[in-house]
C-alpha cells in the first residue's frame, strides 16, 4: 500500500513544472460536445477544472448546450430552420434558448463544480454587460441569431479576483436589451482576446486537426498560422472544422498565448493537455 | 420653464435628508407580483432600484416569477399539484421552475436594471453556494420545494463591493447539489437577515396590513412584533398575508433593521417608501 | 398625498441620468457675488453642493468674500486704494483679507455645507502649501495682491477621498511664506486644470454672457473658443466680464471638461446647471 | 572641523533610543503662551514638531491666541467681560475671535510649519464636525464661551495617515451650527483623550507644577494623580494652575499614556521633553 | 501513452479533496534525521515543500544539522562534551553552530527548493528577532546550549504572504544578544504555536511511535493527549522518543491543529502524510 | 545642564533639512575594511544604519568579510592562491566562504543592528535568488570566484517595505544552484543599479582618494566620470583603488544618484556623509 502511495506522490511531484509555469494564468476552456452529455465525462472536465483553480490558474468556463436547447424546442413544437449551420433564432426561439442555457446548462455546470470542491458563479453574457451582440452580420434573416460586437470583461475580473470559477452562457444584447443567440466557440475567443488570457482549449469531439479525417494517427500537433492558407488549399482544413479553426486562429493574432483544439471524449482530456509535456489535440501558433 | 426646473430642484433637495440617512445602506428588495407584471410598473421599479444604487444605498433584488413558471409548464403540458398554498415540485417540474426563474426572469430583471442605467448580476441561489436548501420541513411530499437552511452571503459582498446590483433568483441546493423551489419572500427574509441588511421591504398587491380587508384607509403603518398575536387572535392577520407577515417578522427579529410590506401596484412604490417621510404600507418593528 | 409623492418620485427619477452621467466627476464651484448674501440663496447653494457629493460627484468650493473684507476693513478704519478694479494689498490688509476669508467665510460655508447634511473641511491655499503665489506679474505695486504660480492639490485629493467636501479661500504663499490675496475665479480655474475638473461652474450676478447686457433673453448659451476674439472685436466682451471670461478660457484650454458661466441669483442655479438638459447660463467649449 | 561634525554625529546617535520608543506615538502640543509670542522660541517650537514629524511620530497642534483676540478687539473697540478668567463671548466677539483664531492664528503656525519643512493643515473645531461644544455648563451668562461635548477625531486621523501635520483651532459648534470660543487646554485635553494620544504636552508660561512659585528649582517632576487632593490641601496648586492640572488629569486619567506641564519659554523645550531622559517640567501620571 | 497521461491525471485529481482542504493552511515542517543526509530524500522533500507550496499551503521549514556540525568540529579539532544527549555549547563552539547552521545547511535548503522550483528564504533566529532564548533551565552548565524564551512570528509572515517558503536554522538570541544553539524540534513546536499552525510534521528516523520498537507493523496511529501517561507507565515511549513527544504535545496542547512524527527515510514522506486518507507515521491529538 | 540638552537639541534641529532630504531615499552601505573589525567602529557604524532607518531612509547593508574568512581558511589549514588580489576558489573554500559570510558575518550584523534599535534580516544573494552569478569573466581558473550576472531585488524591496534593513552576504547562485564568492563592492554596485537606490556609500579604509596618496589633505571631494581617463593617465588611481572606483563608476553611470567612497575608519562616517553638507570623503558624479 505504501509502495502504491508513493507512486501518486512521484505523479503529483512530476506535474510540479507544469504547476509552477501556469501559476496564475487564464485558461478559457469552451465545454461542449460530447463532454457534456457523458456523465462520467463531465465529472472528469469538472474536476479538471477545479484542480486548475486550486493549484493557481484562473479557468473561465463558456459552454454552449444544442442538443438540451433542441429537446426543449422539440417538447414545445418548435422547429428552427438553420441557415449554414447556424439556427435562425426567431424571439420565441430565443427565448427558449436564452432559459435553456442561462437557466439550465449553467447551472448545471455550477453545480458539478461545486460538487468537485470549486467554488463557480454561472452568468450569462447580459449579466454586467458582458457580451455586446449584433446580429450576425451580412445575414440579417437569421434574427436574434448574433455575434460579439465587443466584450467588456470586468465582471470577469471581478470573480477571478475573489475565488470564483466564471461559468459563462453564450448569450449577448444589443442596444435595446434583446438577447442574442451566440455560437459559444466565438464567444470564447472574444473573451480570451479581451482577457489577454494565456490559454483557450476548446474541447471537441474530434482529436484534433487530422491529415486524414479517418486516421486519428494523422493528427497534426501544431498548426502555424502561416500554414494555414496551405492546409485549406489541401483540403485538410474543410467545413465542419472550419469554424472552429477560424476561432483559434482569431484568439492567437488577437494576443492569445496558445490555442488549442483538444478531444473532450478523451478522460481528464484538460488536465492531460496542460500538465502534460506532449499535450493532445492540435495546438495554433501566431506564426 | 425655468419655474419648472426650479421645482424639480427642490424636490431633489427635499430628498436629500433621506439619501443621507440611507447613504451605504443595504436595502433587500422582494420583488414580485403585479409589479412584475405591467410593463410600467416594472420600469419604474427598475428605475428605483437603480437610483437607491446611484445615491449611495446598496439594492439587493430577490424576485418570484409564479405567473411565468405556470405558463411554461402550461405549455409543456405539465400540470402541478399545490398543498397549503404550495407547488409539490417533482424533478421535471423543478428542472422548468430552474430555467424559468434564473435563465429567463432572472436575466429580464438585469437587463431591465441595465436598460435603467444599473450595473447588474443574475444569478441563483445555486450561485457561489449562496442558498444551502432542505425539503420543507415535514412536509416530504413536497419533493423539491424547500426551504432555507442557511445562506452564504460572500457572492453578494463580494458584488456589491464591486458596484452590481445582485439579482437572485430562489433557488437553493442540497447536499448532492439537487435543486430547489423556495418561496422567494422567505429566500429575501433569510438573504436580509444574513446580510444583516438594514431594509426588507415586500413588493406586494395588497396596500399593507388592513384592519378591514376591504378598506384601503384602514391600513395599519406600524406593527410591533409584541401586538402581533392579538392582530391573529382579531382575525386582521389570516390566509394570504400570514406567510409574508412571518418573514417580515423572522426579518425584524433577526435584526434587519426595517421591514415592510408596501404596495407594489402603486408606481414608485420604493421611492416612496424610502425617501418620503411617511413612507407606505405597513411597517413591522422589533418592539 | 400619494399622488404629490408620485410627482416627487418621477422627478427623482428624471435625474437618474444625470445622476449616471456625473457620477464620480470633479466639479470646481466658484462661490460668490449676491448667491453669498442672501441668505435662502446661500442655503439653496449649500444643499446643492451637499446633494451633488451625496449622489456621487466630488464638489469641491472655492469662495471669495469681498463684501465682508470691505465691512471688516471699513471698522477698521482701512482704506484700500484698487487698480484695475484690483485692491491693492498692503500688509495690513493682507492680515484682515486673510483673517476674513480663511477665518470668517471659509468657516460659514463649512457650517452651513454641515448644516445641510455635509461633511467639509475648510482650508485656505496656505494649508497644504496648495497655492504657490507670485505678485500679480508687471504692477509691483500691488502688494500683496497675487497671482497663482503653481497648485498642489494632493490635500484636495486627500480630502475628496476620505469624503470631504474642501472649501478653499483664495489665498496663496511665496517662497517666503508671506500670503496673498488671490482673485477667486483665477484660483478656481487654476485648481480646476490642476485637478484635471470635468466641470468649472463660477456663480456670478448675470445670467451669462449676453449679445445685448440690458436684455437676459439675448444669452449666448454656448461660447466657442474660436469665436471669442469675434465677440470682443464687437463689444459683446467688455469690461466686468472680460476676467471672468479668461478664466473660463484658460479652464477649458488647460483641459477642464466643461466651464459654465451661471447666474447665482437663481435658487438651485447649480443644480439646474448639472441636473437639467437646457442647462442655465453660458457655456465655454475648447473648439 | 570633522571633530565638530563628529561630536553632533554624537548628538543624534544619542536620540535614538528616544526615537525608537516615541515611533509611531501620537503626541498632542497644547500650543500657547509666550512660545506664541516670540520669534525665535516660535521658528524652534515649529522646527521640534516638524522634527518629531520626520521621525516618526504624529504630532498634533491645538493653540491659543489671547493675545491676538485682545489686539483685534481692542482694534474694534469691543471690550469684553470676564468672569472667572473666562471671557464672556458675545455673538459680535465670536465672530472676531474665530477669525482671530482660524485665519490668523493658525495659518501663521501652519506658514511656520512648512518654513521649517514640515508639511501641515490648519483647521478649526467646525471642519470636518471635529468639536461639537456646548455652552459652559452652569454658566449660561458665558454667551459663546463652551466647553467640548464630544469629539469626532476622524478629519485628524485622516490627516495624520497622509502625512500631514493637523493644527487646530480651538473653535466648537453647537446643534444648531453656532460657534464656541473654547479654552484650548480643554480642547488639547478632550482631542488627546479621543485619540488615545501617547503623549500630551501643554506649554506653558511656568517651568511647571514648583512647591514654592517663587522658586523655580522646588520643580514637582512627577505627580501622582493620588497625590491631587493633598497638593490642593497644602495650597501647592492654586488659582492660575487649577485649570491646566485639571486638564492634564482629566487626559491621564482619560487613557492617555503621559501628560506634561512644560516650560515653552525654553528654547525646544519639547524636543528636551521628548528626547531626554530627565525630561523637563511636570508629568502627570495616572495612579 | 494516452492511457498512462490518463492514469497520471486521476492520481491528480485523486489529491483535489486534500488540496482543497490544506488550502490557506500553515504546516510547519521539522527536517531532520536521514532526510538531510540521503541526496535522493533530500531532493524528494525539496519537491514535497515546493509542491504543498504551489497549491495553496504555507510550509514552514525549520532545520537541525547534526552531522555537518559534528563533522566541522572535527575537523577544527574541537571535542564537545555531551549531557542528557545535548551538547554543551561553549563560545567557540557555538560559533560554529551558527556557522554550519545558518551559513552552510540553510542555505542548501534554500538552494534545494529553488532547484524544485520554490522561492525561499533562509533565516536563523536571530534575523528579526525570531528566537528570543535564555540558558537551557536548571543547567546552568550547559552553555550556550538554549531553550525558546518567546516567538516574534512577524518576520514569517511577512516572508509567507510575499510568496517566500521560510527555512529557520534554530539559532536563538538572549537579551545580550549572544547566540543559543536550540533543539530544532523544540523550535519547531515554539513556532507552530506562536504561529496558530494547522499542522506540524516532525521528520524523524524511525514510522512514529510503536509499541514494540523491533516491529514496524507495531505502529501507533494516533495518540490521545490523555493516553499518554499509561503509555509512558508501559514503557511504550521512553528515551530516544520522550524529546519528540514532548514537541508534539506542547504543539498540539499550544493550539496547533494536528501535530506528525513521520518516517523521513520514506520517500515523499511528507505528501503521503498530507495528501493520503490513511497517512503515514504517528498523529497527536488533544484529546 | 539644560544647557547642554538645549545644545543638543540645536543638533537634532540642524539635522532637519538632511532628514528631510532623505525621507523616502535608499541608501546602500557597502560595510567593510577597519569599520568591521574594529568594535567601537562597528557600534558606531551600526547605530548610523539604525538612525538613518528611523528617520525615514531605507539603508541596505551589503558586507564583506575577507579577514574573517582568511582566520577560519587558516584555522582548517586550507590554502588559497590569489590572482590579481582575488581568492580563487575551490569547491571547499566556497563553502567556508558561504559559511563564515552567511552564517558568521552576516548574523553579526544583525545582531549589532538589533543591539542599535534597528530591525534586520540577514540574508545572502542565494535567498530567493537574489544574485545571480556566472564564473569571473575569461578567467575560468578562479573556481567559483563570480561575478554578478543579474539582481532580482524583490526580497529587498519586501524586506524594505515591512520596515526590515536587509543585510545581505555577498553569495551568487548559478543555474545549476553553485555558490560562488563575489567582490562585495560589486555586489554592492550591482544592487544599488537594481534598486535604483538614491545613495551608494562604500566603507574604505582610506580617505577617498588622494592627489597624493600620502597627504590626507589632497582629498578630491568631487570625481566627475569625464575626469576619469585623466586621473587614471595621470596615475591618481591605480592598483588598489582601481577596482573600487570602477564600481563607482557603474553605479553612477546606472542611475543610482550618488555615489561615494568614505573612509571607513571615521567614527559614524556614514551619518556625517549623509548629515553634513560638506560630506566626506570623494563623490562620484556622472557628469
Amino acid at each position: 500500500m505504501l509502495e502504491a502511495a508513493m507512486k501518486k506522490a512521484e505523479v503529483l511531484v512530476e506535474a510540479l513544472p507544469y504547476i509552477k509555469d501556469f501559476y496564475g494564468k487564464r485558461v478559457l476552456v469552451k465545454y461542449g460536445g460530447a463532454a457534456m452529455q457523458d456523465c462520467d465525462l463531465k465529472e472528469k472536465i469538472m474536476q479538471d477544472i477545479v484542480l486548475m483553480k486550486y493549484v493557481g490558474m484562473h479557468p473561465i468556463v463558456v459552454h454552449g448546450g444544442g442538443p438540451e436547447i433542441n429537446a426543449m424546442l422539440e417538447q414545445l413544437g418548435i422547429v428552427s430552420t438553420f441557415i449554414d449551420g447556424q439556427r435562425v433564432t426567431d424571439l420565441k426561439t430565443m427565448e427558449i434558448v436564452e432559459m435553456v442555457l442561462g437557466g439550465k446548462v449553467n447551472k448545471q455546470i455550477v453545480a458539478g463544480l461545486h460538487a468537485s470542491g470549486g467554488k463557480a458563479i454561472g452568468i450569462s453574457g447580459k449579466d454586467g454587460m458582458l457580451i455586446k451582440a449584433r446580429p450576425l452580420q451580412g445575414q440579417a434573416e437569421m434574427g436574434f441569431t448574433g455575434e460579439v460586437e465587443s466584450i467588456n470583461p470586468m465582471i470577469i475580473e471581478t470573480l477571478i479576483e475573489n475565488g470564483y470559477i466564471p461559468v459563462i452562457a453564450p448569450i449577448g444584447f444589443d442596444d435595446d436589451f434583446n438577447s442574442y443567440n451566440i455560437n459559444a466557440d466565438l464567444v470564447a475567443a472574444a473573451i480570451a482576446v479581451a482577457m489577454k488570457a494565456d490559454k483557450l482549449v476548446l474541447l471537441t469531439d474530434v482529436p484534433g486537426l487530422l491529415r486524414d479525417p479517418r486516421a486519428p494517427e494523422s493528427l497534426i500537433s501544431v498548426v502555424r498560422v502561416s500554414e494555414l492558407q496551405d492546409y485549406m488549399n489541401r483540403g485538410i482544413i474543410n467545413g465542419g472544422m472550419l469554424p472552429k479553426i477560424r476561432c483559434c486562429i482569431e484568439a492567437v493574432t488577437g494576443g492569445v498565448g496558445r490555442t488549442h483544439i483538444i478531444d473532450g471524449r478523451v478522460p481528464h482530456s484538460i488536465l492531460l493537455e496542460v500538465f502534460t509535456k506532449e499535450g493532445i489535440g492540435t495546438m495554433f501558433v501566431n506564426e
